[in-house]
């Protein structure tokens, strides 16, 4: 059975120190202090330990192997983005990283599929690099749940979503720059609240500002099974419902008219969670993810899926023909 | 069948003026314009209109009779928390306030219970406060799901939960000061994001920060069916197994020992969310709640848990039991 992970993210293994070159800034480079390990380092900080399983695109495909998972969609790690630095940086920075998922995704096309990343507050450099993006033969692009604490529903992106509905490309969203981390210095918040409320913030924003409706082919997809959408979905639908004044105000349509409208990865970590949500989007919607190479991640690549006792139209749906709508590919494309 | 309501809202018809008594701050009062209704000013601004069903007890019991509910659980609103004033200052706004739903409770004891509000930032002024507040006969307090933005677990507050649990009264906890809430301003976004994201803040900082297992006889309750953690359990489990180095620091447990350790109410504004709820979590651990008398609140009361096909026995739980558990009540108090 095919088995497509759209969410996994790799970096280069060299990485010019941007920092030095613009003089500026949080870029992160990596410190490759012993075999097999390295150091992120962001600015001048250490950042997070990465094994060679975030660059080495062999290895990868030998521990997904194990999973039988014979196609990796690749994106950069979040903290790649640089959305704060000046656009043109940010867009350098951006190019590097797209250029070396493109050569990837050339060299090992049946296993790799990438994602492109752009300086999402730039949208004129945005939309150019959408362009050659397109050009590189990648599906498509990550991007933050914010952009700068922009929301996504802001006007500043309309050309970006044109440019990708018109190009083709999918859009696959990631929580980063979570909201209220400055103030949650314990217990990892940031990720285990943080990061499901800024994929709420993210979906909510693009139904109340009518991004689905203004961009109808626009292929979205949300991270982490959608945050905390679904399981606060009650509360946000009777929102709209009973303060339309505060709520519907760019956009008359209640939020459960949009639940077949984006995709949504599977990692929930826990079947029950899985299930409940299918009870509300159809499973076509929801495509087999895993974060990896990240421990925060499903690293057994949607094992509890295949051992669940969902039925089998299920099964093929989540690990790969809900991905395969969502890239806009044909299964035989791997073939 | 005895129903009780544990998460409503009172404010006292007339407030006094603390801005002009203190010479700052954001303190509330009401603006009565017109006959039945009424404009909270905080500081000097427009915050929100409400009706008098927020301070007139008898239309309050009439409009409960509706829906066959004889018992709330009054609390005062968020925004009157005062936790950003001086702490002698917000123990005086406290005091009034506690009084007031003091007065209310002896007046109408077999409607109404009462939760009282402290200087949660000054924890000897607090714990003195909790003192009158057992003295005047209230069932427990309601707090903000962060102090200034100091996370629930946090050393300071220790003083509080020994008293609460010393004084047997209960602790329900109500998202407030929404985490990111500066950078949504549009589509009620701190309401239907933040709100949920501040209540999971909460469990995870007290779950974490091992507050349960210092204080094992402290009967917490948190709103709106837990906001986002029951939705992301399964990440913020799998956060606590796999990065132990971040989350597991202070507390070996895990977060899913602690499920049947504190109450939520039932609010969800969707029978299936809380179906899912209810498959985590002992029915008589999810109490009767509508955040009365607000819109974004469940003003039918629980009516789509009497109207549900849950069995007999949930329905009383959810409906009294746990209420009664929370509160340390029998049922005969209200005959």
């Amino acid at each position: 059975m095919l088995k497509i992970d759209m969410h996994t993210h790799i970096i280069p293994k060299q990485i010019p120190n941007f920092r030095d070159k613009f003089g500026y800034g949080d870029f992160v480079y990596l410190d490759h202090h012993k075999p097999g390990q390295a150091r992120m380092i962001k600015g001048q900080q250490f950042f997070r330990e990465i094994g060679q399983n975030c660059w080495d695109p062999q290895i990868r495909i030998d521990e997904y192997a194990k999973y039988h998972t014979q196609v990796q969609v690749v994106s950069t790690i979040p903290v790649m983005f640089s959305y704060w630095a000046q656009p043109a940086h940010c867009l350098e920075v951006s190019r590097f990283l797209n250029d070396h998922i493109a050569n990837l995704v050339a060299s090992y096309p049946k296993n790799y599929l990438g994602l492109g990343t752009l300086p999402m507050h730039d949208s004129l450099l945005a939309v150019k690099e959408l362009e050659r993006i397109k050009h590189l033969g990648l599906s498509g692009i990550q991007i933050g749940s914010n952009v700068n604490n922009q929301n996504l529903h802001e006007t500043s992106f309309w050309p970006i979503w044109e440019a990708c509905e018109s190009l083709g490309l999918a859009v696959m969203v990631h929580p980063w720059e979570m909201m209220g981390q400055e103030h949650m210095p314990k217990y990892w918040l940031p990720w285990l609240v943080g990061m499901p409320a800024e994929t709420s913030r993210a979906i909510c924003s693009m139904i109340f500002g009518g991004v689905f409706d203004r961009y109808p082919k626009l292929r979205v997809n949300f991270s982490h099974a959608g945050g905390s959408f679904f399981g606060t979905l009650g509360r946000i639908h009777h929102g709209h419902h009973c303060r339309p004044d505060l709520v519907a105000v760019d956009n008359p349509t209640a939020p459960l008219e949009y639940l077949n409208r984006f995709w949504i990865d599977c990692i929930t970590h826990d079947l029950n969670a899985l299930k409940y949500i299918l009870g509300m989007l159809a499973s076509d919607k929801v495509c087999l993810g895993s974060d990896y190479p990240f421990p925060l991640g499903d690293l057994e690549i949607g094992d509890f899926v295949a051992k669940s006792d969902l039925d089998d139209k299920t099964k093929q749906d989540i690990f790969s023909r809900a991905a395969l709508a969502w890239l806009h590919l044909e299964a035989n494309y791997f073939e």
